[in-house]
């Protein structure tokens, strides 16, 4: 945790600073769109995307130092607001997430979310940030580590089914992390598929653009899901599933929104990051509770093993999850100082008493203005 | 909803704007302290007081179309840190609160909080304020709102134990929503007292600073107790409890703190918030969990008798609850464009296309950077 601005006891704030400034204490560092857009690309978003991944990993690593629960939802007939805590005992953090499928009819984001960080000692914000580009980049990234251990190591071809907002970020975990470097894209929007196309082609992807989700899994090792429909869908059938790959099914991640066939679950060793939150949002909720699966965690622990054989079928459920979150924001607050890229907000009352907190407000106008 | 900025669909904003301008959907109006305070200036305090009173009311008096949890708290060895959401089915709202007692040591604030409303159709935030000083006031609104129907309706004085950061709110509610007059200080810290007794002087009450809260509640008819010792204490023992008194019992609010003598109790009417988290937080907690309490709402809706006669004790054993800090945000958020006190935060990506995330962030610098 660095300290951002500098700390100061009420008393030499009070000597130095106009009595009606707030005091550093007040603020807190805001990662703005354009701030998080501009970070992206200063950092470069591979190179975001692989140190990202090492923040994720880290907290993995350490899974049971952190309170867990599943996500905490208000539901309308039109979509879901969620928030999503965890703490690791020191810090804390929360994202606000919404998803509301018909948004894009007004020309609204599907998905938009924020989130905070704080130090969990003093409950005070240490960022506010954007979350909407970062859990893209969270999402790909944790997509990408789950692949690292469990695709074959010679894994070098993706399907990638689904062209939306996510997808290019997939991609460019994939060769961040993975070396992947040949693309098959498909999307039942063949305008999707060509957007995917043009925005990863100055990355130097060998890209073919596919006609049918069967004609894109063709050779391919790593087989990523990512389409956006509401619903139980068969985006991938059991016939598609030959030996060996490694499916990273993303698109698949509330109550009713499925991707595979199910009996590709029942052939595969699943892989999942919560398992109270998989069993009722990932693609799991078509099987048994009992059904086994293994905790992503465990593996990186060392603790379960991972892929047992070139031939096997491995198959990351994913949903996400807080700790994820969590790790994003760390990630970000860490580059807070070097890169300068926030704002400061005036989110925090910070009277020079702190009992005294109706006379900073009656004060902060320069008399009583009550009537 | 007021609609505070235009909607735009992508097109029109296309056509208008910038290409790496945000478009007016990006923008969440932002409350800042200083924001909030000349909100509450200009307003004044008690007009604003009466007014979230208002708010509040109407909201209790619709309590059966709210979605109602619990906190969902993270706790550790210094303090805690909450979040409080709700929704009515339109809206949506929470609150982020911590409570560190031990904070004062370095200055910071013992409470702080800020909160979100947002539309749940969309998803979208419509506020993002902070709440460290609207936590004061609803507090304060929620208790004159409580006596207001509880007290004795020729109540106007009100014995005031506790002389902290919340002390001077509720005696400017009690004045604004009950004409109580006459205040009765008492404080373990005579500090405190003389900060409350200056603070409200100008406000015209009749003050009398008491050596022990023995003193403070002789001829109170009201009893209002707001300390903030974080354990069991004795504030209000039985013998200072005569007939006819209503006990506004504030600083009761988590579990292993409380301010009454359980005697107190038994001999009263009790009225409450939540009775869920008021059974865990509030003075009840020292009762058995089948004693019978009154939810304040249902006496607002003409369900349940409040007081029922001039000799009985009423107690509400406030705790806080998050369709308070629901009503606060709406009263906030419709003062918004009267007033024009907020700041814009560019807080939502809102690309052009939204399936182009990517693309909006490798546009926002002009070029591409990755490596």
């Amino acid at each position: 945790m660095t300290a951002l601005f500098p700390t100061a006891s009420p008393a030499s704030t009070g000597a130095t600073a106009s009595p009606l400034a707030p005091s550093p204490l007040a603020y807190v560092p805001f990662v703005s769109v354009d701030k998080m857009m501009r970070l992206v690309t200063t950092i470069g978003v591979e190179t975001f995307l692989a140190e990202l991944a090492g923040y994720i990993e880290a907290d993995f690593r350490r899974w049971e130092s952190f309170d867990k629960t599943v996500r905490i939802p208000a539901h309308c007939a039109q979509g879901v607001i969620e928030l999503m805590p965890t703490s690791d005992g020191a810090l804390y953090g929360f994202k606000y997430v919404n998803g509301h499928p018909g948004n894009t009819r007004d020309g609204r984001q599907t998905v938009t979310a924020f989130g905070v960080l704080s130090d969990l000692t003093n409950g005070y914000p240490l960022l506010f940030s954007e979350m909407t580009i970062l859990t893209a980049l969270r999402t790909a990234a944790t997509s990408a580590m789950a692949a690292r251990i469990l695709a074959r190591p010679d894994a070098r071809c993706m399907a990638l089914i689904g062209n939306g907002a996510q997808s290019e970020f997939q991609a460019l975990a994939f060769r961040a992390l993975l070396g992947v470097t040949h693309l098959r894209l498909f999307d039942i929007d063949p305008k999707a598929t060509e957007k995917c196309r043009r925005n990863l082609a100055p990355f130097g992807f060998d890209i073919r653009t596919c006609d049918s989700a069967e004609a894109a899994v063709e050779g391919a090792d790593i087989l990523t899901t990512v389409t956006a429909d509401k619903k139980n869908a068969t985006i991938l059938s059991d016939n598609m599933i030959g030996a060996g790959v490694h499916i990273n099914a993303v698109g698949g991640d509330s109550p009713g929104k499925t991707e595979l066939q199910r009996e590709i679950l029942t052939r595969a060793g699943i892989f999942v990051e919560y398992p109270p939150q998989t069993r009722i949002e990932g693609e799991i909720q078509q099987l048994p509770e009992d059904h086994p699966v293994t905790e992503l965690w465990r593996v990186m622990a060392g603790e379960c093993p991972g892929r047992t054989s070139a031939g096997q079928i491995t198959l990351f459920d994913s949903v996400g999850f807080a700790i994820e979150d969590f790790a994003a924001l760390r990630y970000v607050h860490d580059r807070l100082e070097r890169f300068g890229l926030f704002d400061k907000l005036d989110l925090l009352a910070d009277p020079d008493d702190p009992r005294d907190l109706l006379g900073m407000v009656l004060r902060s106008t320069g008399g009583l203005s009550n009537t």
